[in-house]
């Protein structure tokens, strides 16, 4: 489907509503989605894409508003993708969370976009990256990605990034659990948060403990960084190591390596999505729908229907 | 690829050796996986596939662990599917988590097998849905899939099971979290482990809270059990809990149901692995990766090259 020439200008001048309109229609999967990002997309690159992850009420909503107010001191914009159910910036917020968020929201040259994986049946991640090509293009500086750090798709999201902050708290295991977790392969560098609370400096020392094992091929050393994000602490030396890394990316041609995978990535599932659209369509549908009685009554398996639906010419 | 007669008898018996062998064929996607199944799929159905979900730390291994036990005193066969990534089941196990699990896993009833989220490129959902196939043509009672309440896989999983068991702690927060976290959609009921900590009581009370909020398509109306399961404490509730909700679906024909939702979506997954299968050939991988300098280098998007590979014939 056709998108006007004028919609694209509108949001590489960076438009808010052109921008928000963008991102729904990815989110959407609106029929001019991928026509929109294919125009989009020779002019993004330019934007820093950042992860911060970690287990629920580790306080990423906090520092991802605290970092996105420092890089306006820079005169910096940011757009911010929320993926983290648990997030205030997300749908799901309760109890009043969402208005510690008002005033980043305020600010013109910060743009928070919530996207959520409740119901949603895959596609998140996919669509988070493309939604940080709409602000690419649209001359955001930074774009923030803040999830949660379990599950597949979380991961998947991590690996669009150019840099990951994995963040954790003092308490009891937690940080153990991260390592359990695989957040220690994910991560550029750590944050123990509410570093104010008993038992952040052993929380400090056992992550430090295990990254000594750790051996990293590309040669960057994750280190650990405390705060406490509710009175601003730590914030600046998050900026600092997320420039850091940037910097050794950069030196190391590593950030062209990441963009190189993400684009592979990308091509794949497009392919993907087109070569299950293609396939489900109304015809086979009904008949996956007919022919799944044979299957419960036990007089055929998945596997034989399987083949029969990708045998049968149409 | 040929599967032996013989294999698929001594699975039958429930050989574990057998079994172990046919689900390592799943695991590592060996030709035969499918063909396995597929003859192994006429004898199940059987067993009844519970979910133990929840955030980590919040002792869904404990629970797993004593509820396989509590089935072994009714003579019942377990298969237990950890898929949890810091689950001391799992390889990721630190520090001697898994000391703890040795009980059970004697027990010649009882069948652990981990299964890694890490490094997984996606599929892992599938995997242990036809591991528990396995479990099932092998003529285990139950199988219980221990997984990580966050993130989109781990809910792939849940809509795999019949009964969803979610287990939080009392600890600040953690149930309103879960809310937003959705497990309010998926848990069939819920569990305040580690109930003699401080808080378990306002817990219980915040969850039921919200889930008098909840009106059920299905007439199920999900409740909160306290537990100490370190103490065994509980165990015997979430079992007849359990036991409630499966009279429950079978009463309302809802298992029936479930099930053949189920069956749907595993002939669709069969459909698309093949299509990606077929699709990314040698030809195609190698075409995709010396057309993506061209996207890197700004003479293409991934849009067209995307279009290019789907468009090649061959």
């Amino acid at each position: 489907m056709a998108i006007e020439q004028k919609f694209i200008e509108r949001i590489m001048n960076g438009e808010r509503i052109a921008v928000a309109r963008g991102i729904s229609l990815i989110e959407n999967e609106h029929p001019s989605a991928n026509n929109l990002l294919k125009q989009l997309y020779p002019h993004t690159g330019k934007a820093y894409r950042i992860g911060i992850t970690g287990p629920p009420g580790a306080g990423k909503s906090t520092i991802t508003n605290k970092l996105a107010k420092l890089y306006r001191t820079q005169n910096k914009r940011v757009g911010i993708i929320a993926v983290d159910p648990t997030s205030p910036f997300t749908g799901g917020a309760l109890l009043g969370d969402r208005v510690r968020m008002t005033d980043v929201e305020l600010d013109e040259g910060v743009f928070i976009r919530s996207m959520a994986s409740r119901g949603s049946l895959g596609g998140l991640s996919k669509k988070t990256k493309e939604a940080a090509d709409v602000f690419d293009a649209a001359g955001y500086d930074f774009v923030l990605f803040e999830t949660v750090g379990v599950g597949q798709s979380e991961l998947d999201i991590v690996r669009a990034v150019d840099t990951t902050v994995v963040v954790l708290v003092p308490e009891s295991g937690d940080s153990i659990q991260a390592m359990k977790a695989g957040l220690m392969e994910i991560a550029d560098f750590f944050v123990v948060n509410k570093s104010d609370r008993p038992g952040s400096e052993q929380a400090v020392m056992s992550i430090k403990m295990v990254l000594q094992f750790k051996h990293p091929a590309d040669g960057w050393q994750p280190e650990v960084i405390k705060a406490t994000a509710n009175d601003g602490k730590g914030i600046d030396e998050i900026a600092s190591m997320i420039d850091s890394h940037r910097e050794f990316l950069l030196k190391n041609n590593r950030l062209q390596v990441k963009r190189k995978e993400r684009t592979i990535e990308r091509v794949r599932e497009l392919v993907n999505d087109k070569l299950h659209v293609d396939f489900w369509n109304d015809e086979r549908e009904q008949m996956l729908t007919s022919y799944i009685e044979n299957v419960l009554s036990g007089k055929s398996t998945p596997y034989d229907l399987a083949t029969t639906l990708l045998n049968v010419q149409m």
